[in-house]
């Protein structure tokens, strides 16, 4: 049995303990939530408990926050949903987006006849805010959607001054809060965030679970069955819900020792790579800034799907750009719109990671790094 | 501790153990199956196998199945997909179908002007196949929406027929098997239908899973990353998915064993109601044909909310009208279609019902109708 080790904590994550816990105990909690007799009821309970609690953590009101599929859920329908109840003049997003969301921007352009316009980035990929100010004034009444931290490079979004800009414009702010919700606080009541999106496998919970919270007025997702209060007809998918909830509820718990933790991993493999590799670039400032689990860089000269293919032999998964794209050999689009001028290497961390996982990651990556430039 | 008897299987049905040892066996299984390492490749095989499996059963490639999160979204996005894509002339469909079918042909017929017509049926809930003919004769290159059996009165739609008629007037017809899947064998090479929609959680397995089958060409449900080959962006409940399989292979091994033991129930049933309420009527010809596991009935001047409450009280669920628009004190759309004239019961077996579960029933029934008679 040879070691492995799993850094891809930003693609998706484990089942925590408390998770699996709660999806062995409601295996038999099978009654539709909306039958009315007390089967149905117990599970309706279960659901409403958990919006209850997940509200809580995000410090927003329960009617505010809707079941999903899953995160590409919440952002298709959410934006179709908005661009049909609010018609905004433009939609402004960045070219640093995940590819669900420029998907859905493009459609929406395209069926809709809502013009699409970028906001500027810098080098590093942080969004040029003085640009928003001017796209927005140029263009109120528009709709924001930005993501709280990139997928790719770790970039963390400054909410407040967003949401800000945003209001001065009578403009709506959508943030796609993905690779953030679990690992920080957020106050959904103070942010001037108008809708939000999560996923629970990015939080150790299951697979199949999104979520979409919302200030603003919204008309259905799915039509049919009276779920979700109209919004998302269909019956909800209870045990997934419930899991996602104790995963995330937990987290909450020990957040600041749960950062504390993982940030610990990140210097420590920042340092350990930097001593090692003199040739190392890292993409954005994720190697001192940003998502406090991510790290991605390359090597000048080194074809990262070889280093990729052979760390993966060694028992070692990182990515090769968001899992979403990977497995295709392009370049992402994130890279590209950063000017990188090859593909590069995404390493997350998480709860489960150890120095010695890191040891082993660097000890293989010199290893492959020696023979592949020796090859 | 008191007795409870669980009778509505069309509502949802309890994890068989085939699905709960695959959940357990695959809490571990975390990988984002499109990362392409090799932690990510065992979370694909695990998707692509279940893919595999579930299209044989129904006699479909593979390609031609995309899962999705439940039935109502294969029915939402579906049909928008299929009136965008092929903008059918009308859709026709009838006032017996599921809310989630009947509102987006609605949401369709509203957003793209694609005019809904109402086939015709008899005081039974059968669809009138001659009219379908004309209507169609009239509006070639239509989309018909029909499902395979009634979800609250259990009548079959003779699928080959409307098929036929569909062909014969070069329009595409999209079936809702929700009710059937698992419980018959389909053949979908050999069925003249187009488009097809089931749901795990009414065969046994977990809620959040949807099967959509799909003989045409379609455009994308979600729009994202490159998941089920670009059709549905978003990454993929594998656990669910994985689990879904199971209890439909479960149920596959022993199709023909499994109706057979369930119509006894449902004979066992009737015969029991039949002989102890006089005044009893049945739905629909429910009591005879149909679905093998429902029945529908009420008694005349006997409010059947009362006596649903006092079945609740007696650890007994059934159903007064479909799972999705109980709650509600009004009567179903379907109900008021065939003119019934009061609210119903609709009672659904399953393979754990036994005969004491329905003696139980029906003595628990029959104390409640000389209760309130009395009262």
């Amino acid at each position: 049995m040879t070691q492995s080790v799993y850094l891809d904590y930003a693609a998706s994550t484990p089942l925590c303990s408390e998770a699996k816990t709660v999806l062995l105990q409601t295996m038999d909690c099978f009654a539709n939530p909306s039958s009315s007799h007390r089967f149905g009821q117990r599970s309706r309970v279960l659901i409403e408990d958990s919006r209850q609690e997940i509200a809580e953590i995000m410090a927003i009101q329960p009617k505010n926050l809707l079941f999903t599929s899953g995160a590409t859920e919440s952002i298709n329908l959410g934006i179709a949903n908005i661009c049909c109840t609010f018609r905004p003049r433009t939609m402004i997003t960045s070219n640093l987006e995940h590819a669900a969301l420029l998907g859905i921007c493009e459609q929406m352009q395209l069926i809709n006849n809502i013009p699409l316009l970028k906001v500027n980035h810098d080098a590093f990929g942080n969004i040029d805010l003085g640009h928003l100010d001017t796209l927005l004034a140029k263009n109120p009444q528009s709709l924001v959607c930005l993501m709280h931290a990139n997928n790719e490079i770790g970039n963390l979004l400054p909410m407040k001054e967003v949401g800000k800009i945003c209001k001065r414009h009578q403009s709506l702010f959508f943030c796609d809060m993905v690779q953030t919700i679990g690992k920080y606080t957020i106050n959904l009541s103070e942010l001037p965030v108008d809708f939000a999106v999560g996923s629970a496998h990015k939080f150790y919970g299951p697979k199949g679970v999104g979520l979409f919270f919302f200030k603003q007025p919204l008309s259905p997702f799915f039509w049919g069955g009276s779920q979700e209060r109209n919004r998302r007809a269909g019956t909800e998918n209870l045990q997934g819900i419930a899991a996602a909830t104790a995963a995330l509820k937990s987290l909450h718990l020990n957040i600041d020792a749960n950062k504390q933790q993982v940030k610990c991993m990140k210097e420590y493999c920042v340092q350990k790579l930097q001593d090692t590799f003199h040739n190392i670039v890292f993409v954005g400032n994720c190697q001192f800034d940003g998502l406090y689990n991510l790290i991605n860089f390359y090597f000048p000269d080194f074809d990262t799907d070889t280093i990729f293919m052979r760390l993966d032999m060694s028992g070692i998964a990182i990515s090769s750009g968001s899992a979403c794209s990977s497995g295709s050999n392009k370049k992402s689009h994130v890279l590209d719109a950063l000017n990188c001028p090859q593909k590069s290497m995404r390493v997350t961390f998480g709860l489960p990671t150890t120095k010695e996982d890191i040891d082993f990651f660097i000890n293989n990556l010199s290893a492959i790094i020696n023979q592949v430039g020796k090859a």
